[in-house]
């Protein structure tokens, strides 16, 4: 057997982790392991496969980044080239990917991606492609996995960044606004929100009242509180109006600040006269070591991977429900997304230790 | 409502988050929280309770030990005293316990604890006392949960101390066997060695033989690869025979070597020839400030302990099932413990990775 | 005697560490200790004085902040107090401050802070006040002292940054600007810089030609390596000209970007045409628990002050000169900053390395 | 120019920052650098010579262990080879060795090692081989450089294990004792004492006296703190007779306990009563990433030695002085080591803050 492994998307801290377990379990079924490099890119120039065994991947479950560099970001169906003015040309070169496929002499592809790369897997899968699906995005919004591996990872820094804040407000007498990623699912801000003693967090899922936010920094003032740490998702949104309505009583610009962090920090200081400050977190939550939690499941996916082709499970995605490690069709995974669920049990601990969650 | 919070047993990281969500919660309630200092001792003396409200807790969430100092180690049905002549005198004192508790206008008590705890808790809960549990050990066994908060900073601890000896190892031609907790159960020692890429890991779960160890580091060796760890929890245990048949060959001394990680070195260079080392990680493990994971986990105990009290759910204790937050009646719980299933996917993940479990 | 000790301007992490070190070798000589609680205002107010004794000053060497809560950034000789209609009024009550001093008893203050607290300690100092004054700011630039407690902890924050980034760089192609702390001085910028692998360090000691920083970003994409880091003091300024050129160039907005990181950014983009991010570490360099190099400074600090109250040695500030503690008389110290020598071997180090500093 | 590295001795964190340091210097220099893999005895087989350029030492500054694999531990003076028979036979090869480095046309070696390595450095100088040494030592002990790299990493490693120990020492009312590296000098166990808030601290520079440090934890128990951290680095003696004394009062087998935590540990329970647990650090004190402090200061050292070499100071070593690099002549250095000074201010500080030294 010859297995392919490419990774998808941004980066995330446990790649090398599943390759490392991949590389291992085909190893010792004497199969063999080839990463693709520069994505699908590599496997239609033909030039970007490597071979990939137990010493290419030695030493490599706790470092960031990936060994097979550069991680995919084209797409074979709207593949995009240059003609000889240099315009863009996009075509669909699916079929040269399966062909190139095919003629590498590969048996299974794993394929390590978030939404995008599950889609793309999926349409192969339907043109033949033997295809198994590891999910990865530092977000965990790919549904049907409880965990995706970089999110405690990245739950850890950002963690750490608001630990870090703490002692800064206090000693300034400040608000900090700290914006943490999270495009349409909160569950980064959620997390290290609670796990750093954070005062408010916004989430996309709680379109937050401005009001509220204030009305928290407020009372925490009368109690002597004089700092806040407010944490917002990038994706976090005002209630209908309530931006315009900040415009109105005189915050004007607010809305081309950039982002939300800046919004939400210009109206507090409008609305309660705090000093306040922001913080990007940005790219820092996608780097570094993994944490033990995603060293481990990165291994556990990498090995479910393989045992799901040695069994011929192909067009599905291994992933985590409580303690097991499963398999979903691609079907019922691709277009859905995982939010946080407004009655878990987590958001209910944020309500239950008084925080504020903007509504 | 008035509600005692008590811990019991070994230190362990997230117990000050615990003590501060029951407090937070309790505290939005319109509830009053007191602190038990030296466990039961402190209230049958009537001079150890501190009351605890929010600025007592501000800012613990990340801190190693307990803010409420020494935990019980009493037990109140084993009562141990002195009498005139120091002798040691043992009396059943947990009526007196139930009425302290009751003197004292309690009207619930949050235990935090192991084992131990556990098993005193369900006997003043038949006595009456009206009891909720948090579970607490870092081995992670406690059965009716999958996680207790500690095992993951213990694990990550362990990790670490792996990752640093890595290098060590390998610039001096050596093999180190690392001694880990885990007395019954192998939990930390199969996380950590996964995580950390020990070569061989040995469970209590799983009886190993001497030869297979040293025989997974001679494949090494004859591969260029002249150094391994081999993780050892404290617990692991040869086959039937095999530590005499040691003896009779000649390693002599193997079991007055003190603990698991002496034996197996001295038997390893012994019949490898290898110079071996030991570590022992010992108290290392159940110290330091809780990972992300630890603290969010022990934050939501400690609300929903305050929940379970809100709701009359008592002689019960929290539990992690999934993404959810159970409660299991203590007669459920006590007298069990939970052991690393041989067929779970984690230890398939291992032995697909090619890891000695010395099976 | 009895001691007070106050600490002013930012937060620095070690601030508890010194607070400790000054108490505890107070106590051991049998002297009491006070902390002046929101700086000169707690003392001028008479209700800002806190005992501290060992109890006080338990367990605290390695936790961020500072266990007197807000530290001062009021001056006493531009006191500014409100009247009836609100109006911020000025004036000079540091007579008030020498006499408040003397009513209560203090026989000699430790005053920890930075450029401004050794402005006001020299000027209270000749007015009679016995002052000894310990040296802080994370940015190391105060002059006559090598080091200042904060700084290894800020280089080791902002380090881990430029690690993290360099993975998610890599593998999105991209050039990443971070804007680090220092406005006068670029001693993180380069420390950091350095010990994180960054491929461009901008100072504000050394201003930079954009087109030799585009030079290397150039040379390294044609070497095989399309990612980029630059790291840059926020202080760092381009030479003469250059930013109103780029604008003629049609980078345009730059100046209005805000930070140097953008600016640099937009800058990098629309000469290499490379997709560029920018991180601003801002305030998460202050934060923390202090490294063991600060705390251990930190501590020799505290110790070095009260000795020199024993020996009568006030008007002075301790410092660091290799391994000794030195005292150094106010008035060589204030108005003076601690530039990066031009010529020093760390600078030289950087550029035997190959690293640009724009010029 | 052709520049041979090799190492020598122990791991030590920042190994392979020098090396970096080292080749990349070099090849901005326009010279080639070549790896020495299994110390001299690569050389003299001439198997063991890599070529090392920009590519070969890319993100390895962070990484604990040396990219050349095992490090050299055998002596070219004394160099051993097995005869027919399996036998041992030494022999002097270091005319062998110039043979081989000139024959390989090497123009300089940069050798980064500690005593031994320093001594066959001198040895192999007065023969001719152009040599630049760079001092590495986790235990700080080598002469004529206030600094070694390693040591920093070290102390911070340590200094977390000692925190660590703090919640649990605590919480359970008991003493532990620590045993930290350095045999002839105190140097790590003194430093992170002091940062980890040991109560006592033992060193090779000052003989203990058992009674003084039992004497430490009985008037903390007094004092309510029914707990104490020992910090004993592993060459700690105790005053002439002292052991024989305690012997003689029934602690007996202390002398049989193997380390010196566990003879001070039996002592303090016999004398105390206190319960005493024991933690040997051991290796965990070489490995792990270098802290930023070790990495600046091996990436410094390293292109002190290229420099060195370009201006042909051979048989020298360079050393950290104050801020400056300096070199020194092997002659000065080897055969001394580089003691805790018994009236150094960091002692002064340990004494002023109430730390027990044994005396």
């Amino acid at each position: 057997m010859r297995i392919a492994i490419s990774t998808g998307g941004g980066d995330a801290p446990g790649l090398n982790a599943v390759i490392r377990a991949v590389v291992l379990s085909a190893y010792h079924r004497g199969w063999k392991s080839y990463g693709i490099q520069r994505g699908y890119e590599g496997l239609l120039s033909f030039n970007g496969v490597v071979p990939l065994g137990p010493a290419e991947v030695r030493g490599i479950t706790h470092l960031g980044g990936t060994i097979l560099g550069t991680t995919n970001r084209g797409n074979p169906f709207r593949y995009i080239s240059r003609d000889d003015q240099g315009e863009a040309i996009e075509r669909d070169r699916s079929d040269d990917l399966v062909a190139a496929f095919q003629a590498s002499g590969f048996d299974a592809l794993v394929s390590i991606g978030g939404d995008g790369s599950l889609q793309i897997s999926h349409d192969l899968w339907r043109k033949g492609l033997p295809v198994v699906c590891v999910p990865k995005t530092i977000d965990n919004d790919v549904s049907s996995t409880q965990r995706t591996f970089g999110f405690d990872t990245a739950v850890s820094t950002a963690t750490e960044a608001i630990d870090k804040l703490h002692s800064t407000a206090e000693s300034h007498d400040r608000v900090i606004v700290v914006e943490l990623m999270g495009r349409y699912a909160g569950w980064i801000a959620l997390y290290s929100g609670l796990s750093g003693s954070a005062d408010v967090i916004l989430l996309p899922e709680i379109p937050f009242d401005i009001e509220k936010v204030c009305g928290k920094i407020r009372s925490r003032e009368e109690a002597g509180r004089h700092f806040s740490i407010v944490v917002a998702a990038e994706g976090a949104r005002p209630k209908d109006g309530a931006i315009e309505l900040l415009e109105r009583r005189g915050v004007g610009t607010v809305d081309r600040l950039g982002g939300i962090a800046s919004k939400v920090a210009r109206a507090i200081e409008v609305h309660t006269g705090k000093e306040t400050r922001t913080l990007v977190l940005g790219h820092l939550q996608r780097g570094g070591s993994p944490t033990t939690y995603d060293r481990l499941l990165a291994l556990r996916f990498g090995a479910a991977a393989v045992r799901a082709i040695a069994e011929g499970a192909f067009g599905t995605m291994v992933g985590l429900n409580g303690q097991d490690i499963t398999r979903i069709p691609l079907e019922n995974v691709v277009g859905r997304a995982k939010f946080v669920p407004l009655d878990c049990d987590t958001i209910r601990t944020a309500r239950d230790l008084g925080i504020c969650l903007g509504d």
